[in-house]
């Protein structure tokens, strides 16, 4: 049994998680795992597309999160695991994985991380990426707009329907159970240094 | 110039950031010097005790922070301080001082540590210890009754009166300016030991 650091970082949509997680990775230079816990969106063969667009995938039932933890079980356990992939154009799991062997640190992010009872008992350092919401939803719209070609108004409707319920349901409860938050909305650079140096003497 | 860490650590009454304080210090042996900001409240020699009692000591201008920035840039440039002391039965600063030598770590801890940009301009790790107010109350609550005998009633009418409405309008918002926000509400020690780490590099 390997001794293996795993790092949780969760936070709202356009809180800057993904970007905080990838700045750790990078700082760990090939150290370290990411894993998305966006990659266990669960498969849904047996809908027709128009059905799985409409589905809530902001809520925790959206996920695979057995398979997730499963899989951080595995790592530990010094095992690699087969991590799927979701392809977000047809709101589906596609057909191919990706071999992750296991490391002496993982980092797993996404909004929920947090908020499940069996991931937190796994995680070793449990980090909340925390924005102002106003701030949070501009940077979703730019995104989505800009990079994903969606309209202000479907970005809206989106938010205001299942978005902003489920943040405020189980994301942001969830940062109760953090041991650190981070709350620069523009700069984290202190709290990404004082993380790295604890990882870095598990890397 | 000597290569100087300081951390500020700041939060409100009842929040535990003495403890986590000195949680850290006892971490670092002896390598580190802790500061009140509470050493540095104003003399009052020119008021009757009646007079003083009555002052908000919750507010930023109680303190002669002047005096702490000063004393911070000396230590930083290698040159030892004297920390004033402050007797809280008097409501009045003491003649006695504490002669305290540079070291590579400086801890600051206090309720507005982190609400003076002056300060937070020598902080290298601003640091805020969160815990929801009502579990703060009891736990002030507790200690001025049991450890310092004051009534339950004078607890609540302080705290009414200036405590509440300055942690308001000075504390809470403070916490913006945090790197890192501590918010275990019971344990903290996952906290305490990153931030360990990342000191002990400089200590």
């Amino acid at each position: 049994m390997q001794d293996v650091l795993i790092v949780g970082i969760a936070g709202g949509t356009g809180s800057g998680k993904t970007t905080f997680a990838e700045a750790v990775m990078s700082m760990l230079r090939g150290k370290a795992t990411l894993i998305a816990h966006d990659s266990y969106y669960r498969a849904h063969d047996d809908m027709p597309y128009e059905e799985r667009a409409k589905l809530n995938y902001d809520h925790p039932d959206a996920y695979e999160t057995d398979l997730l933890v499963r899989h951080l079980e595995e790592l530990k356990a010094g095992r690699s695991i087969e991590v799927p992939t979701y392809d977000f154009s047809q709101h589906n799991r596609a057909p191919q994985t990706t071999t992750v062997m296991p490391s002496s640190v993982i980092v797993v992010e996404g909004i929920l991380v947090l908020a499940d009872a069996r991931l937190r008992k796994l995680l070793d350092i449990k980090i909340f990426v925390d924005v102002d919401a106003d701030l949070r939803i501009l940077r979703r719209l730019k995104r989505d707009v800009e990079e994903r070609g969606r309209s202000v108004q479907s970005v809206i409707d989106q938010y205001l329907a299942t978005v902003r319920p489920m943040h405020e349901m189980f994301v942001e409860p969830s940062k109760r159970f953090a041991d650190l938050i981070v709350p620069a909305t523009f700069d984290n650079s202190v709290a990404q240094e004082v993380l790295i140096t604890h990882i870095r003497q598990k890397a």
